[in-house]
């Protein structure tokens, strides 16, 4: 069917084509999901024992069973000790650890020693935290739910512009956290390089200042070359920083949504911290469900095997959008996109002020896409200028589709500003 | 072996057979989470599409799969719209109602219209709860750790003691909420009177104060009468205060502790206010648990049915502490238990002054019991009497041996303060 879309096809016929076409969030696909089937069809043979002997239908194990939080250790590249293998998603992870933080203040060190608890963030008055940009809707929801002010730093293919970001750190002890999405940075791809890596560890900043470091696509690559981010917690006990990161993964994207489980990772002082308050809220994950996935996965082999599968599934949907924007876009004005390397997201740059009107066009023609200004703290793209697209859901033929769709939206977003 | 316990056996002798029991919480035992081991066995029959084709391995459905808020429904008596479909606590629920009431406040309502947003009750100075002592130590953990002030007050056999909540709640803005256990009370047994549920819904408090009700034991009865407590939510919204009530319950002890699901029931506004905190928190629940337990439980027929057969792997070992404490303890001055027609727990009390001991001289004979105190506000009872007895885990000859080792302890403790 697509095949024979013509080359002259125009925004009111592919309107007329009246489709339903979902490209706003990064979801995995139906064929995705299917390749962890054996989490459901084999839970059976998973049974309820740990390696053991623990009943993993009962209480206990706060911090995870044990073979979940080695897992996590191996994947992560931290001690299992300072690992925590927690529930079914890395956001809970990350808006609860921003909550005790803002209740009960941060582990202060020197030298790896704690010396005190800081005070509570919400006792210090105003709190900000660095928001590179275009970044992740859902961190920015966090802070603005919490009351957090939000500094808008550019992103870099290499990360965060870092003279920005130490000039803004080094005189502001209100700025007491900053958003990372080191690997294929969601929305940009950016990979952050080692320099940014070492710098974010080795600056000057508030003592009870933390890396909120979403390793969210650290296993999703959509190339041939794994690439990977400098071992940020090692970065940070070398810079004499042990605690300023608080990293954070999970297998939602490897297995199943909202069934998978999640990790903490961190220096040991924060660790504590995070046990401490997590003891107050919770009897602890669930167990079984972290059997499961131990079971399945086993160690990083296993895992890196079930992530060729995806990438096999994935890689064609971003190259399809790829193609039918140079097809389409190639040579327009003020308009390009990236390839990302790894991830679940594409950056589409329209010329200033044509965002927004791209996404209503879409809508129009029945193409459903990330809402202008998401990827921005409050929602708002100054420039009016990216688009997200999340190729992962939709079947190829569809993504070929909507990538005609979104060309056309924006091509006609354009001509209308122009007019 | 321990039919031949003699009449005669002192702690000494008690000590000397060097055991290892633990009766410290309220977990189920082994042959419970052997009932519902279908949720494990037959997880791939139970697959991963819910009643209306949805794909409970993706994202979506913040407030739980349908049919999982459904099932609450039915169980808890209240519109599905009204319930919450969760994760694997009751106590994450609640823990998490009190954070977003600390950082956004909550809806306050005239006539069942929203008229705002209290402020947050951070902001409003230093707030406090009442807690119902004895009670559950879990509940005093939160706000511990809240900062949130806690007054005890006295519970009786119906109930927390009304005049004395009436009169405190009365002319005390600060007070903005209470611990609820409503049906067989952890740890008295106690089960709330109409009487008690009427005046809790119509007292005239901040408007907005809230009941914590933890429904935690609704399903867990140990006699032929399955009690019931009134419906808090009706009694609330026909005394005009429809958003003063959050329900929570779960079913941690009906299938699996820790791998279960847990529900928050409410009127409108708090349910709404609810999904707005939550969805920055949470892309949901996992629902392929929640499917599995919908398969298994039906309705409540079959959790009733369920529950039966727990209550019958109970109910011998609630019986055999009774029995020794009969033979043991009857007559000794100051001393008294309850005999709890539901729940997990039974309350001893000893004469004053001799809980402490009593739980150090148990610990040094291998028995561990909860901690003396726990049932109370900071870890304090005022007249170090109250014992938790949780006869749940260990086999039946455990449990009796057990609270021979209680019996003993106790008499012990009460010669050394005669001493």
């Amino acid at each position: 069917m697509l095949m024979s879309l013509p080359v002259d096809l125009t925004y009111e016929r592919f309107q007329q084509l009246q489709l339903r076409l979902d490209m706003s969030r990064g979801k995995p696909s139906p064929e995705q999901l299917d390749l962890s089937q054996a989490l459901i069809d084999e839970a059976g043979e998973a049974g309820h024992l740990a390696r053991d002997g623990f009943d993993c239908r009962n209480y206990g194990l706060a911090s995870g069973l044990p073979e979940a939080r080695e897992l996590g250790a191996q994947l992560l590249g931290v001690p299992s000790a300072q690992v925590i293998a927690a529930g079914n998603s890395s956001l809970e992870l990350m808006h609860d650890a921003l909550t005790f933080a803002l209740l009960h203040g941060v582990p202060v060190c020197e030298a790896g020693e704690r010396v005190n608890c800081g005070a509570p963030w919400r006792a210090q008055g105003e709190i900000a935290f660095l928001c590179p940009t275009p970044g992740y809707d859902r961190h920015f929801a966090i802070c603005e739910a919490l009351g957090v002010r939000m500094i808008a730093v550019p992103m870099r293919e290499d990360g965060p512009d870092m003279d920005r970001v130490e000039a803004l750190v080094r005189d502001d002890p209100s700025i007491k956290g900053m958003w990372c999405v080191p690997l294929y940075s969601n929305p940009t791809g950016a990979i952050w390089s080692d320099e940014v890596v070492r710098r974010l560890a080795a600056m000057p900043a508030a003592p009870d200042f933390r890396l909120f470091w979403d390793d969210a696509y650290r296993f999703h690559h959509l190339t041939d070359e794994a690439f990977a981010t400098l071992d940020v917690v090692e970065a940070c006990a070398a810079a004499g920083h042990a605690e300023r990161v608080l990293m954070f993964a999970s297998l939602s994207k490897v297995t199943f949504a909202g069934g998978a489980l999640a990790w903490l990772a961190a220096a040991p002082h924060n660790v504590t911290w995070w046990q401490k308050h997590a003891a107050v809220r919770t009897i602890g994950p669930d167990k079984l469900n972290q059997l499961r996935h131990v079971r399945l996965l086993h160690e990083r082999a296993t895992l890196t095997a079930l992530m060729a599968r995806h990438r096999a599934l994935l890689k064609p949907k971003f190259d399809a959008v790829d193609a039918v924007f140079r097809a389409r876009l190639a040579g327009v004005p003020g308009v390009s996109w990236n390839v990302p390397r790894g991830g679940y997201f594409i950056s589409l740059y329209a010329p200033e002020g044509c965002a927004r009107r791209t996404v209503e066009l879409a809508a129009a023609a029945g193409l459903i896409l990330t809402p202008a200004g998401a990827a921005f703290p409050y929602g708002v793209d100054p420039r009016d200028s990216h688009l997200r697209i999340a190729p992962s859901f939709p079947a190829l033929d569809e993504v070929r589709l909507a990538a005609e769709g979104i060309a056309l939206a924006l091509l006609r977003a354009i001509d209308e500003r122009r007019a």
